[in-house]
């Protein structure tokens, strides 16, 4: 194990021991408000099925970049106090992940049962989930607002915090239509399909949850509230975001089992991924034919033939250059950051709070 | 037409006409962020097809409450404002209107399909619908926050406006939660029943955000933002909206399709209502066995057999004492509302606000 991976292992530990104080202090909620038990059981359970068993990359983040701008190490209760913003973030994870299930009607996550198809709940009278998980969302994503009230009240960013939550989770929420409306899985219609509309449904769908806000959290519970300082942020940690996805949609395709966990399904799905974009860019009149009879065709010959043409037309070769490019271009961003504090903030940003994120990303699939 | 239900309608055309203004605000919000045509054809579609359908009771009691409160009859753009207000509980509304019907797998909703159901959005490339009304119930609900911000971001009472919003929207999602799980469709079990069990669920599921709600804001935005102030609206209002949940359970049970414009499906569905809690409480042990036999049963002679039950066991007289206790309860408690202005702010509570309330709710089915 490198260092890094040492040091990632220890940050996630640390962060996955606040998570039952924090589940405690939810489902307490329910217990004030007399709640029947098999409802308090209820919510624990939907809880700790779905909100730690991630990566948690977007929680810990809010730790990495207030422990980067206040150049120390938290401990005690003010460990606990951010790692409750990093939980809003894997709670917020949690109610887009349980409800996409859903609406994609996926079969597992994280390798078990998707929440709505647990058939043994274990709490009398109801033994299947189902669509009771549509409300079990609903709850995910409003404890976010009931702990950001219990604990930030007093903060002079509170009402950043809840603004900045509710903008990030409105885009994600248009990403996420754009999205279903342009790839719906059983409709096959590439001429939606561009490289314009691919990044519109990166960036609103997961740049902005997934890299923006884990930085603007940590920001503001420093008290950096200079929007040119955020919007500053946004230029850097949104390409970035973009970047990530498309190294997603790159290996689903291109990266073996073993290199990204599961085996890639975006061609048989019909997703709005990057390497069909690029392809249809390129594509000559006869090979567009072949990807709009074999895209998002549900069998395993269909895509080996999109993968065929896909290596035909060289996407690995642009992919390489565009990571290569993209990573110049960020770097550049990062070194043009002024460390300076400014609008009165006692603290000013750190160039390390990018370029640890830029570290993580990029090294990903070497 | 008598005069208050002139008024009324008055009323509703008024709201009614500050919606197109906010829709279009709305829309402009996914137009400002470069969303496709199609995208913004879609939210538009959502917002027109699930928002204004309704009664609007409890939005237009936003506009009522203020108006009583200061005493005046509200013109222009401080009419806009308020109705944005209302319009914001209805956009609650719409969210949780259109996911329950998925959860409950329902049909029509205020005489057209339900919106998951629609199959012709007359939007391309989509013709169905179906799950991705999960996102749309999302985007209705972050709308609220949306206007709150860009209307309400220099209002004295904000913070308590969106506080307000999350704390109802939460407090309904353990009420429906709790009513999933103890009335499942599919799984009789009386043995989950009780009074109190409906007391609950009728509170948090419908009381705070259909009744407290609308007080609540208009009581904000007039600057009464006392805590004892707002737990007496509490007191007050939620037994209130017991009631009126209490009434309408009856009327499925009871009423002619005539006076509740629709034909009662309680007792197929298996729902926890009022009549079979009060039932089970007086219900003989060969009594019981028929209900536990007949309820929740999908033909409408055991629905008739339960009927029958319920007018021998003389629910229809129980109901009547019920109601009168209850009008004489909250009629009590309206009258000790002290009506002086305190905690600072310039205008004080009026009993009228509640006097309103209780008119148009005691009235509705006689």
């Amino acid at each position: 194990m490198s260092d890094d991976k040492a040091i990632f292992a220890a940050n996630k530990k640390r962060f996955l021991g606040a998570w039952p104080r924090i589940a405690d202090e939810l489902t307490g909620y329910l217990k004030d408000a007399k709640m029947p038990d098999n409802a308090v059981q209820w919510f624990t359970k939907s809880l700790d099925y779905n909100t730690p068993g991630g990566k948690l990359n977007r929680g810990i983040s809010v730790v990495d970049t207030v422990e980067i701008l206040l150049g120390k190490q938290l401990e005690g209760e003010e460990y606990y106090k951010v790692a409750i913003l990093g939980w809003c973030i894997e709670l917020l994870q949690a109610f887009f992940l349980v409800s996409d299930d859903i609406m994609d009607q996926s079969v597992t996550r994280r390798g078990q049962p998707c929440w709505y198809r647990v058939t043994e709940s274990g709490i009398p009278p109801i033994s299947n989930v189902g669509n009771i998980a549509i409300n079990d969302a609903f709850m995910l994503e409003a404890s976010i607002y009931q702990l950001l009230r219990r604990h930030f009240k007093s903060h002079p960013c509170y009402v950043q915090f809840f603004e900045t939550f509710q903008d990030v989770t409105f885009k994600t929420e248009m990403g996420q239509l754009i999205d279903l409306i342009t790839a719906p899985e059983d409709k096959v219609d590439l001429s939606q399909f561009n490289l314009q509309r691919h990044s519109l449904i990166v960036i609103y769908k997961t740049a902005y949850y997934s890299f923006y806000l884990p930085v603007a959290l940590g920001m503001y519970y420093v008290g950096i509230t200079s929007p040119a300082l955020h919007e500053q942020a946004q230029s850097i940690l949104i390409p970035m975001g973009e970047y990530f996805q498309i190294q997603d949609d790159y290996l689903d395709a291109f990266g073996t089992p073993e290199q990204i966990g599961k085996i890639g399904t975006d061609i048989i799905d019909n997703k709005c991924a990057w390497p069909i974009n690029i392809a249809l860019q390129k594509a000559a009149p006869e090979q567009r034919r072949l990807l709009d009879e074999n895209y998002g065709v549900k069998n395993s010959d269909a895509e080996a033939r999109v993968k065929k043409l896909y290596h035909e037309l060289e996407i690995p070769a642009i992919y390489q250059k565009y990571e290569q490019e993209s990573h110049v271009r960020v770097s550049k961003l990062i070194e043009q950051v002024d460390e300076t504090p400014i609008d009165g903030a006692s603290v000013g940003m750190k160039r390390e709070v990018y370029a640890a994120f830029l570290r993580k990303i990029y090294a990903r699939a070497k």
